[in-house]
């Protein structure tokens, strides 16, 4: 019997990449300052009825149902329902600008397809309380320096950045009201993928057509980027970004920069989007808490895909998903089994991963199995003399040593 | 609007303490060249009652649903039915003994009461593939080394160890078959918390009396327990573990060793508990895979409340919590934002987790913030000479500084 379709098992070497995934997600969130916060896994549906417009996407793929309680309650399909629930809960006692993220999972009844699963991973960042430019530019650059820790070049990625002011000024110029600015960000969002026929006459309320649209876009928007555009080149990470005004992502809420990250080879979906939502707190929470907001998602499906596609990616995820054995005891003299328990708790207790054979086995066998787990030390406590020895597996030396010399003989082998 | 009843919000503090315990899991279990693994948060319903009997509290407190494809699903209330359909599926490719572990969320409708809640974390770890004592003292070796991980020693908890088969080799010398024997061993296990009366009743039909089940287990049998506690002596363990043949737990499919970990005041409820299950797996995989396993828990929860109440663990906790700022940079002149946003990046390249004020602000209040941070060192950019100089918090000693001199003069704060 297997998983339910689109839920994955992680056997220990997926789980290794998983592990590793999210703990380049932790470092390099914690090196700029961000601190983990995370909800629970089941929410109250309300929550995110209350963001999302009804017929909204997420809304039908919602994993919704009644519990024993008779509330009707949801698997988290994202995440910002429940910062934005959270942050005006308790806002008070923090310091603003709050720099949080999170690795949680998420839940939605997607239909099957490359990149998209039912239950996925994903990173999470936002920058609450600070409306500046600058807090834009930190934002990217956490995107940016993210993709770089999984050794992603300015030649695999680029961050596209657009921005839903300069957009919303547009289409007022244009003499759009508000409900026609989100049908033609609608459509906008549609031009890579619908035919300018179906997109122009669904235009046809807002006096625009897809012309009108790409040639906004072709004429860009540079004043709107040039702060952040600044504080990402005093960084450095200037080649990672491209203005593009043909991003708009889909969500109503956006109020400023918004941005997606995608492969330079344009095979994979978005690895990362999002933007800001200056307004959205205040609604969520009812008015409880005011407070401007960027943020974004990276989810953990196309990353992987596009780490698999990267040679110097993948050579990163593997050296650091090898076995971390680090000290094998080989029991040559079986009945010296109590005294090897003695010397591998030992090896525990001065921190060395350390492993042996629970069962007798033929002495070739440990050693073999002392490889395959990927050890650098063997203890070898045996019949001949000297009784217990030290040997490096990789130069085969040999020392005799005594319990004492335990820490002193051991080498911590190199984190990776 | 708070989370649902049983549900954790973990801002960054209870986050911060939640990746402890989850960090320190992981820490012990590596040490012991256990492997992780993890699977769905959700799954077919069928999964568990497959494994547990009609009427089971487990299955009256799952989160049992149907989704959009109509298939019964249900939030995973435990990991060992998932771990056997994963065995089953693919334990050719794996060495035996198989030592696994995995750190999960688990989901069950449980009554609101202390050390309880809905969802949870839990630790688990199963040897599967060895059936000696070896393999049982490894496990008890790990469950008493997590324990001694949060500063816990022997004057805090105790594991209490029992046998499952010494109990069914006296309830077969009294007689009972199958079904007389399960009724036996579920009174045994509420010796501690209902009436002998109505225990006496419930026995009836076994032909046994509570005063024989207590008989039995003052009388102790210690030949059942004589290899394990050999091998956990000769680890130098003996001082946590504590034969005691009172436990039972309520589980059907033990068959050897099964213990639980308690407090030594007993104030609270079982910290962590498991036992050796080797016909479980046969059985939740049709006969697919048939291998000997034993396996425990260890949650959240109740550890939690522990740690709060043994200094020696609060101040573990405590100690790996504080926040990680490393570098705060000073922006004196606002002038030279830039040129920080430069050292910024500079030393987040060179792994320094690294913060600075997105808005201009007094100097003052930027070497506060430093400080909330926790951080140890400043680089302050500024309108005097030296331009740019690398402070030490504590020491409050400067030096001048240029940016090629960054990765010299910065320290790494400790690890912890």
């Amino acid at each position: 019997m297997p998983a339910l379709p689109g839920f994955r098992d992680f056997y220990p070497e997926e789980c290794a990449r998983r592990n590793y995934v999210v703990s380049t997600w932790r470092k390099v969130a914690t090196k700029y300052g961000f601190v983990e916060f995370d909800g629970p896994t089941l929410e109250s549906t309300d929550l995110y009825r209350k963001k999302n417009e009804e017929g909204a996407e997420i809304l039908d793929q919602l994993y919704s149902f009644r519990d024993r309680g008779d509330r009707e309650v949801a698997l988290r399909p994202e995440m910002t329902p429940t910062l934005a629930r959270m942050v005006a809960a308790r806002e008070r006692n923090y310091r603003k600008p709050m720099k949080w993220f999170c690795v949680s999972n998420f839940f939605r009844h997607e239909r099957q397809q490359k990149g998209r699963l039912r239950e996925f991973l994903q990173f999470n960042a936002d920058i609450i309380g600070d409306a500046t430019p600058q807090a834009d530019a930190e934002t990217l650059a956490l995107a940016i320096d993210l993709m770089r820790a999984f050794g992603f070049s300015a030649e695999d990625f680029v961050v596209r950045l657009s921005d839903r002011k300069a957009w919303m000024d547009f289409l007022a110029s244009q003499g759009c009201d508000e409900v026609q600015s989100r049908l033609a960000l609608a459509c906008a969002d549609k031009l890579e993928r619908e035919p300018a026929e179906s997109l122009n006459a669904k235009l046809a309320p807002t006096g625009l057509t897809v012309e009108a649209l790409k040639s906004f876009i072709a004429a860009g928007s540079p004043s709107a980027f040039e702060s952040v555009l600044s504080a990402l080149a005093a960084r450095g990470l200037s080649d990672f970004v491209q203005p593009d005004l043909s991003i708009v992502r889909g969500l109503a809420y956006y109020t400023g920069v918004v941005f997606e990250v995608f492969d330079r080879s344009k095979n994979l979906r978005a690895l990362a989007g999002g933007g800001r939502y200056d307004g959205l707190i205040a609604g969520l929470s009812d008015g409880a808490s005011d407070l401007p907001a960027i943020g974004f998602g990276m989810g953990d499906v196309v990353l992987g895909h596009l780490i698999d596609e990267t040679p110097a990616a993948s050579a990163l995820l593997e050296a650091a998903t090898t076995p971390a054995c680090e000290v094998y005891v080989v029991i040559a003299d079986e009945a010296r089994r109590n005294e090897a328990l003695g010397i591998v708790q030992a090896a525990r207790d001065l921190g060395f991963a350390t492993d042996f054979s629970l069962k007798p086995a033929k002495v070739g066998r440990q050693f073999q199995d002392a490889e395959l787990l990927g050890a650098r030390q063997a203890i070898v406590v045996g019949q001949e003399w000297p009784l217990v020895k030290l040997k490096n597996l990789s130069t085969r030396q040999e020392e005799a040593i005594d319990n004492s010399m335990l820490a002193r003989c051991l080498k911590k082998t190199e984190q990776s």
